[in-house]
């Protein structure tokens, strides 16, 4: 254990790390910073391997917080506030910070392999925000979904955002990155899938019983919802009802819709 | 309509609206800042009287997509994306903001009064994150609930992060800002309403079957949960299960569990 932030090379490695929050470092180190003690914590709990722990930058007053024995010590900084809050991007820094590895993605083919069994897979179709991206995988985590697949333009899931909103589940659910969300979801449907889509005028979701063994449940953009090519190839249309004629509000949340769906077809 | 920015009366206006940033100046002025397109919009259609509508503030390239033949014009102001900005609060300003009237509390005799029919109430103990008061809002309007409830030291539902997270359905949900979280639900326990309370031992929420006509549903802290107070005054425990023995992360988002509740309740 040593000081991070002092000395060139501590401040060579704090300024390297602080670039992670932006997404070209990210992709080019594959790391990423996850900032608050709990979030560290779980990820920690879930680290797949050792080596997937980069650096652990914490305050002195977290150190009793945090249990640390099991880590390797040379990987463990300690850390003044100040640049702590820098280093986490936030100006309330809860005193911890982990740059963590990034984990490859689980590729297509292993999730056109699921034979038998239950499989629950989320696909984002340009979901934008990071923290709907973070709390869809914490809730997919929660429930236990086979995979996450993210199509071109979604946001990135190693973004801070995104991280603090998953809660540090982001190791507990394999990922695709999909370079042609409809191609995949075209072949996870050959392959047994069945496609749920939520749009505004499906089925009422209380109708539509549970999911086949095998579905890929679509959840679309914040303001235009899932696009018509993903729509069309949809085996299921489902709409969770509003009470009353006017609810006050168009629509609910992207993480939230998805949230319900996964309960009432995971529960 | 007019240059909102221009002058020294538009620039007094501009500084004294911006300040509408901080609780102390919301709560004494009892207006709030409103932003972005879809937000703004949907405020405007649920405005309760039109003097509700303080001021409308557009950057000249929004003016096509926004229905304001309707609206005093002598309360639209033209303005400039940099003065849009920082009024919004945001570097990257949608080019609407709005200044709006807070409603007052709906109060606890009116909850108190209902005597027939169904009722849920949504109650906020100590939830500290904006954006989940603000989603929270946003379900709770979609599913018809009757009114929000909040325990002292809860997230300002008109913080300008709460208000956008509720997407604009602020006016459409009665409030009552509770000076004592459990004497008010003592209060409508007595009155016949049933206290529900979710943490991590309680009954499968599948198993608990339809709500009670009138129900308080109890979202709690977003570390420490509910507080016991509420938890012994409880008349049903529930749970949402989650799939496997490590869901890889210890709970869901409050606003996530709230809506999945609210959903299994109202639907």
């Amino acid at each position: 254990m040593s000081g991070g932030g002092y000395g060139p090379a501590g401040r060579a490695r704090l300024k390297r790390f602080a670039k992670l929050h932006q997404k070209k470092y990210r992709d080019r180190e594959k790391l990423f910073l996850a900032e608050g003690l709990r979030t560290v914590d779980e990820l920690l709990r879930h680290l797949p391997e050792k080596d997937d722990l980069v650096a652990l930058f914490l305050e002195p007053r977290m150190l009793s917080s945090l249990e640390t024995s099991a880590l390797p010590a040379d990987r463990i900084f300690l850390l003044d506030g100040i640049s702590a809050g820098r280093l986490a991007g936030t100006t309330t820094s809860q005193g911890v910070v982990g740059v963590f590895r990034q984990q490859p993605g689980c590729g297509l083919e292993r999730l056109l392999g699921v034979e038998q069994g239950r499989s629950l897979v989320l696909a984002l179709d340009d979901v934008q925000d990071p923290g709907n991206v973070g709390t869809i995988v914490r809730t997919a985590s929660w429930f236990g979904a086979s995979a996450l697949v993210s199509g071109p333009g979604c946001a990135d899931r190693y973004n801070a955002k995104a991280v603090r909103a998953s809660a540090g589940s982001v190791f507990c659910l394999p990922h695709h990155a999909s370079g042609d969300l409809a191609a995949d979801l075209r072949a996870l449907r050959s392959s047994g899938y069945r496609i749920v889509c939520s749009c505004l005028h499906g089925d009422d979701v209380r109708l539509s019983g549970k999911l086949p063994e095998k579905a890929v449940l679509v959840v679309g953009n914040e303001a235009r919802g899932i696009g018509e090519p993903l729509l069309d190839m949809a085996d299921l249309l489902v709409t969770i009802p509003h009470a009353g004629a006017d609810p006050g509000v168009e629509s609910l949340n992207a993480a939230v819709s998805a949230a319900i769906l996964m309960s009432v077809f995971a529960l």
